[in-house]
């Protein structure tokens, strides 16, 4: 595309550099900003550097924070003994709007990914040992709970997480994977299906 | 969602602002700008900052331009006798791709929408008749092209403009509506369609 103005095209250029945005969804934004006033797209990229600049990540559990301690670390109510593993910030989201967590978290920043070239250095795999080998607040940590993602990567990390454990005397738990809630059994993938009868779970009469 | 830190909260609503982006698109904009290094958000931020401050709309057609006549009106080569009228940017972005076009344009800022409260005079049309009033370089306009959207609002528009002209002795044309090239008769719309067979060109035997 020949933009009529430098301007424009630096816009598009910079906005379409973002992850599933395309030239042409960048112009349309970029045109969409250009008819707001000015206060819009200055509210826009205050917060965008803001956040660049000031963003803090939890020193305990690597979650994104405003402070050193993330409030989930800080919080009063919430179980020291239990730690849920996950890949990035969403997943803490995700878990802490199902309401039926009261654990605390840590954040990888990622999955091991041979193919990315990401190994266990390039996350925040050591620090969850050392959290359980010296616990905040000594409150010995007593279950791991891993709830990453249902894919090649996520289950490599997880049994890497497994085995450097198998020694400390945690309970060890994988999130279960199985039918979704209001999913039809014919619409199931096979491995999920086939997984799901291989992890049944007990009912019991009482 | 509850966002761990006030920072992302703003960032992310920000984002969200923009039109087809959701919290959770923004949210993972977001995080993708946080995992890039700093000068990422920084030329972002200042394309948008330098692009909303410093952009320019020609005097004489409305498009968008970095000087107060675009590249285009000055243009040496284009045929000022011809003006193509259209709804914005991408339009004669679209246009100039074809190469078909050598003439001028007249950029609306939009079409006339009676439901959104749009009318005439909320767009760049009395301009238009001025241009053809007195044209600038001396060059009579003998030909104006609407090329507006084919919905009911594009409709008006045109015929709007076309009756305010009926009286200056142009030859007005709309680009055609029909069958897209490379499409099958049996999947278009029977209203293109109808108009494609009610619009029919004639072949010439030479």
């Amino acid at each position: 595309m020949n933009f009529p103005s430098k301007l424009i095209e630096d816009a598009v250029s910079e906005i379409s550099r973002l992850p599933g945005i395309g030239k042409k969804t960048a112009l349309r934004l970029t045109l969409h900003l250009l008819k707001q006033k000015e206060p819009v797209t200055i509210a826009l990229t205050d917060a965008l550097i803001n956040l660049r600049k000031n963003i803090q990540y939890c020193v305990i559990c690597h979650n994104i924070s405003d402070k050193s301690v993330c409030s989930i670390c800080e919080g009063h109510k919430r179980d020291r003994s239990v730690i849920c593993v996950v890949e990035d910030l969403p997943d803490v989201l995700a878990i802490e709007n199902t309401n039926q967590y009261s654990g605390l978290y840590h954040v990888l920043g990622g999955v091991i990914s041979p193919i990315q070239g990401i190994g266990p250095d390039e996350l925040k795999i050591e620090t969850l040992f050392k959290r359980i080998d010296n616990p905040s607040n000594d409150v010995q940590v007593k279950e791991i709970i891993l709830a990453l993602p249902a894919t090649m990567e996520g289950d490599t990390t997880s049994f890497f997480i497994t085995r450097k454990l198998k020694d400390k005397g945690l309970n060890i738990s994988s999130i279960a994977r199985g039918i979704p809630v209001g999913s039809e059994l014919e619409y199931t993938d096979e491995i999920t299906l086939g997984r799901s009868i291989l992890t049944r779970i007990k009912y019991s009469a009482e």
